[in-house]
């Protein structure tokens, strides 16, 4: 392979379906506004049932992190699991045609498993523009290390990894090996911690896996509180900056702060005009932080880049950037 | 079936897959700007992988009418024929979801043409929101007399056929089914001339189907001049209103006219700030109409309702109604 990348990312290869949804559907569906449950098939049949007319668009949040970066003008390069049918040819589509190298091993109806279809994100956004996720895995669970190709996690600066694939036990795996991979080849490490479910049902393996093979964290202000169960925002913070060499944590509105070996930098959100759909905006603030540090940049303008691409992304339904944010950053003057 | 309908629509069932494109892309691609051509399996797969990262969403020109009399308060049916899989899931699910009766009999793996997926129409959309349309119609094209089931096209006020179906043998055959017992039922038969390209393939058999069964056809103005092969608008729109009770054409920015029993009715375009993507501008227009018709109003307010409706799709991507086209209707006070 004679490629070389900014960011490898590894996550879960989840189709998005986006439909408008009432507070009042949620309440009824028990769905705890803002957050992302795991469902099963028939679970996830029943949903999709009562929801809305919706689009379908690529998703995932490490496969949005890396459109992110490709749409900055980095390079990029995704792994994940899709299955051999319609949908996992569109999530195939649309990250190689946004330039993220992209070379999956679909899911063959022959392997365990093989009746698994390319994984979904029932996504209710209510008129706030929050949005309420049900993801069904499918076979995005089913990634496992030999999905982790060698020559790709080698040939970028950074791993980028994905926190949802904690859960299930060969997509870890696949995980602890890209983490091995690119340690042995000298390249940072980042995680994000996906999601405050997440961080509850695997608070101690995190926290373990942080200590001993990562470099850079993402996290929102309520994974990060619950990582170190604490409700004091600063000492979370700096108990996950103690840890590794840049902690970068998300507060919606209120921006973001990023705590560089020990040194704090403040970055104020983009004032957009309306928030249409939240969906990718850690994803994107994650780009951008991401496509700043594998270029060098300095940690402020790192945060800005974060900044324009989330503010980009919650002004219109979808979890990937529409405009370009390499245009977005030349015109802020950042790049 | 104890259902009434204002509306059943029969088309072609298909999933859109719009993406943006530049002018160059579609010259390099021999893709006439603003057109519709019929591709197979291999050039859809070809073409798509040229695309750029798109969003799918259920289309389908009368699928697209029956939503839009959904979204002013009507009540419609659907007919048109999905395969048993994801994409025919979807499209069933999104038409369902916005109010619309369809009772799909999905295309089996045992029948005639059984592997054929889901129709797609893939959507390249210009920055000046014109759309180029190249459609796979996969099983949307096996429609049988079969699927026409009399209880539904009886039980409507109007059946309204989408000229697109003049294309396979079969699915004109469902088509003059329908038109037979909707004739039968003393119900009003409308048509859509769907493109010009249909129109110069069977003229005279549009013509011929015109005379002997058609009450209210739609068009624009390519379509009407292309039907009585005249550059002249005027004389186009008189030849077809002396074959039928209502004549509805539309011109895009420059408004439409209907003529009915003799009558002309001007009716302007509705105002907007930006054109995004003019994908379901005439289907929705259509809706506004049929919906008027359906509820016995007076001709410009009909117009005015396809006007408002036309409106609504081409200020966001996608061909169906984002904003609920009764509360526009209400506010606008034509209902």
């Amino acid at each position: 392979m004679s490629h070389s990348f900014d960011v490898v990312a590894v996550g879960n290869a989840i189709v998005d379906v986006i439909a408008p949804a009432t507070d009042a559907f949620l309440a009824a569906e028990s769905l705890p506004k803002g957050g992302m449950s795991l469902i099963a098939t028939t679970a996830a049949d029943a949903l999709y049932a009562k929801m809305s007319a919706g689009v379908e668009t690529s998703g995932g949040s490490a496969g949005n992190t890396a459109a992110g970066i490709a749409s900055f003008g980095g390079s990029a390069a995704y792994i994940g699991k899709v299955a051999a049918d319609v949908l996992g040819e569109v999530f195939r589509h649309d990250i190689t045609a946004i330039g993220v190298h992209f070379e999956p091993r679909p899911l063959s109806p022959t392997e365990p498993s093989g009746d698994l279809g390319t994984g979904r994100c029932l996504i209710n956004v209510t008129p706030d523009g929050q949005r309420t996720m049900s993801t069904y895995l499918g076979a995005a669970n089913a990634l496992t290390p030999a999905d982790v190709t060698a020559e790709v996690v080698q040939a970028a600066q950074i791993v980028y990894l994905e926190g949802y694939l904690f859960d299930p036990t060969e997509a870890r795996a696949a995980f602890v090996k890209a983490a091995g991979l690119a340690r042995d080849a000298g390249r940072k490490i980042a995680l994000t911690l996906s999601d405050a479910f997440v961080v509850g049902r695997y608070r101690a393996e995190l926290v373990d896996f942080i200590d001993s093979h990562v470099d850079i964290v993402f996290a929102n202000e309520v994974e990060v509180t619950a990582l170190f169960e604490t409700e004091d925002f600063d000492a979370a913070v700096y108990q996950l900056a103690a840890k590794v060499e840049i902690a970068a944590v998300t507060r919606g509105a209120e921006g973001s702060v990023i705590v560089a070996n020990g040194q704090r930098t403040e970055i104020a959100a983009e004032p957009i005009t309306a928030v249409l759909d939240t969906t990718g905006a850690g994803d994107q603030y994650a780009a951008g932080v991401l496509f700043g540090l594998a270029k060098g940049l300095p940690m402020a303008t790192c945060g800005k880049l974060g900044a324009i691409a989330a503010a980009e992304v919650i002004s219109h339904y979808g979890p990937r950037p529409q405009a370009s944010l390499k245009a977005l950053a030349q015109t802020a003057g950042l790049i």
